[in-house]
């Protein structure tokens, strides 16, 4: 059955297009707070336990969301590239971070609320929803600033509130 | 404007409440692998920068999890409580984890679509909607989680897979 936009408008929704969008920008403002937080050098050197740098986390977050959008948004299948030039500089990974949100934003305007249930199969093997596709990239963040937190506090630095998302 | 049962099933929506369900139940089923496999000790010990030991996030998810839910169900507010009697036994921290996935399940069924939006303020303090506030319970799980993932790597252990979900 057909529906107007407006009756659609109405309908009740769990969460709507643009509110995950704002939860997903709440998050990637934590996430450039973590960033920034680190020192200069650890960022790009400091481990525990043979995990790598949260400099290398944050160049696979980089390689998923913008380029998984780009491939939603025009059902290209592309190749996950997961390695920057960021030359060890946190002012480059800041500015790669920046560039990428709001390229997420532009990016989201494009997919129509239809999209979201669609079966995709991601870089040509990831099998799943749009939505569920999505909510890997927003999960894959949390935890690998989960992870970025235990760095910073083995490093003697307070991480930024969890919960303070603006 | 009412619509009936019918004509709201077929609206698109981003992502259903069972939707959700299964996203939240597939992120405990790693949570509950993370938990086993911590060493029986090191579990309730370990610790790196000062944080918490393991068992202790997984206290604070067992206590905003089930009562946070229970409060959205009931609209009674209660109070945030994060203090369960492990007696430092595994076995005891994974059945109460066992427990509170059934409850969450049976909780979640009495939730309808409308409520996801509505306003609340949890525990007496927290303001947000029904969707933000569970999705907060979820986000914080894979945080605490992607933090224990570095105490197992730091142990010489190889935490279970961040993308398996079953």
């Amino acid at each position: 059955m057909e529906k107007t936009m407006e009756q659609q408008k109405e309908t009740a929704q769990l969460i709507t297009p643009s509110q995950l969008l704002e939860h997903w920008l709440g998050h990637r403002r934590v996430t450039r707070r973590v960033i920034e937080a680190f020192p200069e050098k650890e960022l790009f050197t400091h481990s525990i336990g043979g995990m790598r740098p949260f400099s290398e986390m944050v160049n696979e977050l980089l390689g998923i969301a913008v380029p998984g959008l780009q491939e939603i948004v025009s059902g290209k299948t592309t190749e996950l590239q997961e390695h920057f030039d960021h030359g060890n500089s946190k002012a480059k990974v800041l500015e790669a971070w920046d560039k990428s949100t709001e390229e997420i934003t532009k990016l989201w305007n494009k997919i129509t609320l239809e999209r979201f249930q669609e079966n995709i199969v991601l870089f040509g093997q990831y099998e799943g929803s749009v939505q569920s596709s999505i909510f890997y990239f927003i999960d894959n963040e949390i935890h690998h600033r989960g992870q970025a937190y235990v760095y910073l506090r083995s490093l003697g630095i307070e991480p930024p509130f969890f919960w303070e998302r603006n």
